[in-house]
């Protein structure tokens, strides 16, 4: 985590990092149960003007903490239990830096509070797919966002100390909602009656004790004298829930390499060109050089170089580079190039495979980077040509994007006229391993009241299809064909950079997420929504607001219009 | 519909009008077809400064499209298929009316979109539970709010004639969304695929003819030599499949009689007194003065009499009132008075007679000002007090609200002692009739998750509760006694007033709708936020913005920083 420099740009947020150079985390491995322990390093902001005091914690923190869970999923299969708990006396967390928030401009904090949500997202994830149960340690007061990390935990503790106490603070005291799930994980995942929640979160204060557990906002409350003994017992009790093998042997994470220039982003198997004059990001994924080998046995020996790993770390790293420092790149192009054979092959060892913990961690990062992928606010375009290998995991690129345009036949003037007319195959994992937010795959969500066209779809899985078969059977948005081609590309584009980014951004919300909702889809479309909206205006952000004027001693005005 | 003054307030919005005062609607009834076509008055706006061209609406159109969906259930039980058309030349309707829009400031445009929304919801309701068949008959250009009054109704159909089409223009043209549930509907109920989608709402000029039709755009396209008789053919059809019994004969709906003050509004059973310095409306439910009557032709001969549909016509017009007029009062403080028994027996007529449409209809509009309440950005606190009848159709006040407070035993130093001490009843109309806007009652979602407490709330229905029951069933939120009530309840009421509008808000709508969703949530909950986000926006509504330049012949200038 940190910064890097390169010469035409100002600093940009380097999101890869290791547990040697973290700053605000301990990390400590003991059989099944590992602890996380937050001890957040005041000077260590990623920016100038705050100081990360009480555990608060800014992007730099939180790139630390997705680092620890990624870490632990993949180089510490055998742990089964996390506990998460705090290095300073007597506060846990006290979330997001005000500071650091009221000085930010608009887009960075609805940056930071989507990418912080997906962490939390992440450890509901490992707690339910990847046998390794969260277990918060609150063993001091939890405020907002600090209490917010401890409900993505399966379980909280909280110490019973008459001093020590869980609050969602943020709006009385700041104007603005909890960012990180707070008000829907009460009632919709703690069950917390919805006027008891409305109470809490108008309560600055918080509540403590047996109070807490009566409002089911945490799951116990235990006496000091009791707390180290009783933490243990209970991480014993959820690592034992794990149905895991014991003796795994994890995969490491080796450092990710890429090059980054003003204009060119690199990795091995994925590249962006930024057209900053066009607004453009054109992105490019290769698939795998080489055959997919015959054993599983092999995936372990080549770790992060198993094509599918490392296309998932390029992936995710280029997401959020991209989304963090390249802000005015709204329309991101989206290629494939490759051999669609070689895609499924490799996909097909790790369906083979689902129950090796490997094989379904890779399957589980995958999914996560595509939901990162859904929930980014830029318009998505996939372009389907000769040469590409839109299949199985690479197809859901294309089922991701707001639209696919797909070359019907080859152009004449090109040399990609040698490999033959595109085509798009429909692989398993295609139909079920990579669900998004709102539970359903992405051929669901496209097929959603249309049991016909799915099943039609369902029914040519394997099958290589060229450009009339899937837009006959819905599979693209357009095919148009060498004559109209690059018009009818370069119109889309261009278009797309000509319209509001922020009716684009709403609207690619909506549509993103057709058909039914869950909390998470609740968290990143309802509660972002409001969210962006109360932090714009000026009760909380301007120079009387709320946010801006905590701290100060003064209270903020508001303009009392309800709307 | 209209603006009255009083001495010391600025023009007031007045919800209420009837089909002789229609200046834009005319509604013809023919058996069990009614037509009901818009021909907006260009000169009747409801604020000075723009044109009402092309059949656009602002919110005096709409309060008579809600006046004539209102009157065609209650006046026009025998109707049981609505054409809406358009009267004039080759446009249907070009949606809400741009310079209105880009004239009003910002609560303006919310409210206005929701009660537009509110009213569109009504048509799709008319639909599923009166038996009133909504068809469109699109009979030119729809755009925007134009085809999203469209895309309210069972059946579109669009003339086929080379130039009408069905278009959502808002984000190309305006930088904003369709605001009325069109991204929505288009996916989630014509189940549109979501890259079809996507093209629709970046191409102003729309759809027509037989690619809307395969687009699932609208349902049929017809070629305007059979337009008329298709038109009645398809009406009849309509018409035909409601099971409703013919001969039916209407309750009028006389004019509602209406006190406003600048401090006090006043009907029949309910009292507003609107305390600008507290920034609070103290709301005063009456219940019957009578007991209820013994059968089911009384409720004929009452008609809008009846308690029960007094009570809900005025508590209707009093949330559109305060919603629009009275932006400041942020707090509403919801009390009853009467006899509960009275109100249980009068709910009791309508429950033992919900084959009877009267009876269905009454239920069915209390069910819908409930909802009307729910997405009301307002606080809403109950108090429950000696004298108050908070049982059945009364008690769903109390479940609406974000906080209730219910006195344990009675105020030694008050009138009120006489009453003895307050209860609340839980009865049928609690158990299942009146779902709010996510599908469930209000007490399956205050109870989500908590199906054991759900249960023994349940098993006590009928029973008169007194607040320590109430309570530890979790009924009420809190239940003080005499000596701590008045400080309580004052606390609670001066505190919501010092907090954030916008994030009260927020929270508001989330906690309000915990637990699944539905299409109706996804539209007030998330496309209201995004909306109010983006409609908040300098892209939009900045002097350089979308909105604010549409017609000007310049175009807008965005900051293309994607957020």
């Amino acid at each position: 985590m940190g910064r890097v420099s390169v010469t035409d740009q100002q600093a940009l947020v380097d999101f890869r990092t290791e547990p040697a150079r973290y700053r605000h985390w301990h990390l400590v491995v003991d059989g099944p149960v590992a602890t996380l322990t937050m001890d957040v390093d005041e000077a260590g902001g990623l920016a100038p003007g705050y100081e990360l005091k009480l555990n608060s914690y800014d992007l730099g923190v939180d790139i630390e903490l997705y680092d620890a869970v990624q870490r632990l999923r993949f180089e510490h299969p055998e742990v089964t239990a996390v506990v998460l708990t705090s290095g300073k006396d007597k506060v846990f967390c006290a979330g997001a830096n005000i500071r650091m928030l009221a000085g930010a401009p608009h887009p960075w904090k609805v940056n930071f509070c989507k990418f912080t949500n997906e962490t939390r997202n992440g450890i509901e994830d490992a707690t339910e797919n990847s046998g390794q149960t969260w277990l918060a340690a609150v063993n001091g007061t939890a405020s907002g966002g600090g209490y917010e990390l401890a409900l993505a935990c399966e379980h909280i503790m909280l110490i019973d100390d008459r001093s020590s106490a869980v609050s969602l603070p943020e709006l009385p005291l700041l104007g603005v909602l909890p960012g990180t799930g707070g008000l829907t994980r009460l009632t919709d995942k703690r069950h917390v009656r919805r006027d008891i929640a409305d109470y809490v979160a108008t309560r600055p204060e918080g509540v403590g004790g047996s109070k807490a557990v009566a409002w089911r906002l945490v799951d116990e409350a235990v006496p000091r004298a009791r707390w180290a003994e009783t933490v243990a017992t209970r991480a014993a009790e959820l690592a034992a829930r794990s149905a895991r093998p014991a003796g795994l042997r994890g995969v490491e994470l080796t450092p990710l390499p890429k090059n980054r220039t003003g204009t060119d982003i690199g990795y091995r198997h994925v590249t962006a060109r930024l057209d900053r004059p066009a607004g453009v990001a054109e992105i490019a994924v290769s698939g795998p050089d080489s055959d997919a080998p015959a054993d599983v046995a092999a995936l372990y020996e080549q770790g992060t170089g198993y094509w599918s790993l490392a296309v998932a770390r390029e992936l995710d790293d280029l997401i959020l580079d991209l989304r963090t420092n390249e802000l005015e790149l709204g329309t991101w192009v989206l290629r494939t190039r490759g051999d669609p054979h070689r895609v499924l092959a490799h996909d097909g060892l790790l369906l083979a495979h689902r129950d090796d913990w490997l094989a379904a961690e890779i399957i589980g990062y995958w999914k996560r980077t595509l939901k990162r992928l859904d929930v980014t606010s830029r318009s998505l375009i996939a372009l389907v040509e000769p040469g590409s290998c839109f299949a199985g995991s690479m197809l859901e690129l294309a089922l991701a994007a707001d639209r696919s345009y797909m070359l019907d036949g080859v152009l004449e003037e090109s040399d990609q006229r040698q490999a033959g007319p595109a085509v798009i195959t429909v692989g398993e994992l295609n139909l079920g391993p990579l669900p998004g937010g709102n539970g359903l795959t992405r051929l669901q969500t496209r097929f959603w009241g249309d049991e016909a066209g799915l099943a039609a779809v369902e029914k040519r899985a394997g099958e290589p299809l060229e450009a009339q078969d899937a837009d006959q059977l819905g599979l693209v948005t357009f095919a148009p064909d060498d004559i109209d081609w690059a018009e009818e590309v370069r119109i889309a584009i261009e278009e797309r950079a000509s319209f509001s980014p922020d009716a684009l951004t709403g609207m690619e919300a909506s549509y993103r997420f057709a058909g039914p909702e869950t909390m998470e889809t609740k968290i990143f479309g309802r509660l972002t929504a409001w969210q962006n909206w109360i932090f714009y205006r000026p009760n909380a952000s301007g120079p009387d607001g709320a946010l801006r004027r905590y701290g100060s001693g003064r209270r903020a005005e508001f303009d009392r219009k309800r709307v």
